[in-house]
């Protein structure tokens, strides 16, 4: 995944010989390769610097066209061939060094009116008063963006959209017929945190948002973007009120969530998957085809295709239905003779 | 209920001819009767279309006043004499595609300035920067509105009422000496997903939300506009922050809801009643008069009057406390000899 | 605690003779003292009024430099030597009506500008379009504040934040180095309710909201004021969108807190704690240095330093984990022999 340079600055032509006196790597290449954007270690594409912090037997999975990788001493002899190596003791923490010193988020500041004048708006499209919008946005035909509302630079939004007041977008790309409520919060930086020299520190998130067409998120919800991937929410999915959906989820198509849902990082949710009001996700897990969640689930397992759990930590319905019908006679003293 | 003229526009005068029409359903009735609304098939007033979807025993609570109702083949000769029949396969459906085409949301446009000219400001009350306002609404005397707040077409705020910054509220009727604390959201569009033809598709809602006198609504706290009646919350109740009400909720007086509330659809809380934090309640459950939730409640079923109930699935208070004990003693190993 | 005349009006020099009056309370001291705060009674500083209406054992815990305190006429001979008595037979709703006359939150109204000339802006800050800064608010160097984002009167903000936008932020003293993401809500009224002559009636807040350096704090979320002292979040703590911090709470230093946090009135955390996703704290609970608590946990108990705990109602992790387990084994069926 490159950086997208619509939501996102680049200082320009840095080399590998840059990163390395960046973030005090040792560079094991050739220094005059270019560096374009920054990736995950399995999503890298050319020119991306990457990092791991992985198991040996992980290292597989890096990808085989990124420029460089920040690895620790002992596996920077095993990385795939082409790929160069910049060894470091803290490879997370010397990325985004590195990253943070290359690039930055585009934000909205003191600009040439609240519609800044490099924006795109289609002479169909209505604004309310109060709308921002940034450079390089684009808004299309037929699409109505309601008052106070804030749209980040770079920003692309389709065809008779409908977004509410008061809400913010950022580092997103939006399909057609998508809707959108009031105070919603698309593309804020995903929620991470490393331990640093002084102390807690934030993980900078360089991904993005997609909102594929007919999809519908509800008031005060929040879609966080990827650290560096995509955050993805497929075709005619509807999200009610109050969501979390934080960085690099891949939400299917027709997948209906209820208000209160806390979808963690990384986590799948696969085409016509239903979720019921208040469940939680762990991250990374994966949520099959079909699937369903009771109302206060709080999952920490990946749930095959066409399943339906409850319960926390969640488990098919039925056995966690017999749970607390079992418990509850039991504690109710009517004893079985013994 | 029928459609009120401050939030929907009408495309005017609709007959049931119209509307067989527009919907593809068979009309077996008198064409040429006027409709002026939509509305639920319980509560359709004169001139409302509403739909049937359920069993032929609930026939006969609907409406003996509506103008017609879009019901299946097999009981549109049991409606009520005088309500004409839509008659069609999907009456759900096609009542909604019928709605679409005659009534539609006012939402703020580009209009003649941030407080439309057609606005009612009362003398004394106190409009921030940045706030914006839409075409009929009324602002009563001494009522303060915060900055960046929005305030959308046709909404009337009584005396004395406060509002905090970066809120939304629109179809709502607000009484007087209401406190709503910043980034609230009221009237937005319920949360409801039907299958269409090409997937899941959200279901309009053309009803209202009603806040009586002296009611307290927190920070980022939503409450959704009615799906055909009135989400109503009643006199001195208090809402903290990020509180979901859902659309039809009917909220009594002097209930006091503490924060994370997920309150679905159609829900009914009487008068006095307490909720602890993060409570969740199924739709159309009703709590009794002076009843009382614990902290992290999940409720699928209705409470008595005066009742505490906890846990999840929720049940009165003394069982879950003993189920909770039971089950610590129990799986702590200290078994009772046998 | 005084009251901070950055964000609260006096109506100037009010005597303890003004306060029997206006809270009809019957004054035994000194009815020319001057009145220059309200505060509670454990921390109220000289020239406040506070109100008790515990124990008989917790008069010891009145602040002995208080200029009064609210009091039953069961206790008022027992104040300590020189805190004047109010006796009143409701002292907090006698407390409430005086701190309400002599005493009122500074709002931003009809002012001269979206920035109110006094306000203190630094030259290297950034204002985005649509900001609302209130009077005598200070913005620091290099701080940056996203669009349509409202700073209240008297709130200070220090160097190199980042402030995202559609944020609402008053009665606060911020820190450098802070990163406040999108649609946050801070220094908002708290939350209490207690019963009035008509019914249920907001209790008021007179506090403030610290935030100290490199603290992160995610969409959406919300920090409460305090009632009388202050909510304070400390140096490099990280907060993830939709978490409640109430009144009064005492978060320490670099700790770690997932979304949907519901983290009630006066409860302290203590350095170095990590909080799962989705987990309820109650009212006046202390989580121990370094302390861990699971997702979706709800805790109604002190944690001791270091200790992990889980489920609801909380306790130790593993004892929750061995409960879940037998209760799975046991309901299962597959029942040892007997």
């Amino acid at each position: 995944m490159a950086i997208d340079p619509r939501f996102y600055t680049s200082t320009g032509a840095a080399t590998l010989e840059d990163w390395a006196e960046a973030t005090g790597a040792r560079l094991v290449g050739d220094p005059s390769i270019a560096v374009t954007g920054v990736g995950a270690a399995q999503s890298a594409i050319a020119g991306d610097v990457c990092f791991f912090e992985g198991d040996a037997k992980d290292l597989a999975g890096i990808s085989r066209v990124a420029a460089a990788c920040v690895i620790g001493a002992d596996l920077a002899g095993d990385l795939p061939s082409g790929v160069a190596a910049l060894v470091s003791e803290t490879p997370r923490r010397a990325h985004m060094k590195g990253a943070a010193l290359f690039f930055a988020l585009k934000r909205i500041g003191q600009q040439d009116g609240a519609v800044h004048s490099s924006a795109a708006i289609h002479d169909t499209a209505e604004l309310a008063p109060g709308v921002v919008i940034g450079a390089g946005a684009a808004i299309g035909a037929r699409t109505i963006i309601g008052a106070n509302t804030v749209i980040g630079p770079g920003v692309q939004i389709g065809e008779a959209c409908t977004v509410g007041s008061n809400a913010s977008i950022q580092c997103a790309l939006i399909g057609n017929h998508v809707t959108l409520l009031s105070g919603l919060r698309i593309g804020e930086t995903g929620f991470g945190v490393i331990p640093g020299e002084h102390g807690a520190e934030d993980i900078p998130h360089y991904g993005r948002v997609i909102i594929q067409d007919h999809v519908s998120i509800g008031a005060n919800t929040c879609v966080d973007r990827g650290a560096f991937d995509d955050t993805v929410i497929g075709e005619r999915t509807k999200i009610d009120n109050f969501c979390q959906i934080a960085h690099n989820c891949q939400i299917g198509r027709n997948v209906v969530i209820a208000a209160f849902a806390g979808i963690s990082g990384s986590v799948t949710i696969k085409d016509g998957a239903r979720l019921g009001g208040r469940v939680g996700i762990a991250d990374h897990v994966t949520m099959g085809r079909g699937s369903t969640l009771a109302a206060s689930a709080g999952i920490f397992r990946d749930i095959p295709d066409g399943e339906t759990w409850g319960g926390t930590p969640g488990k098919p319905i039925r056995q966690w239905l017999r749970e607390t019908a079992w418990l509850q006679k039991q504690a109710s003293g009517k004893k079985t003779p013994s």
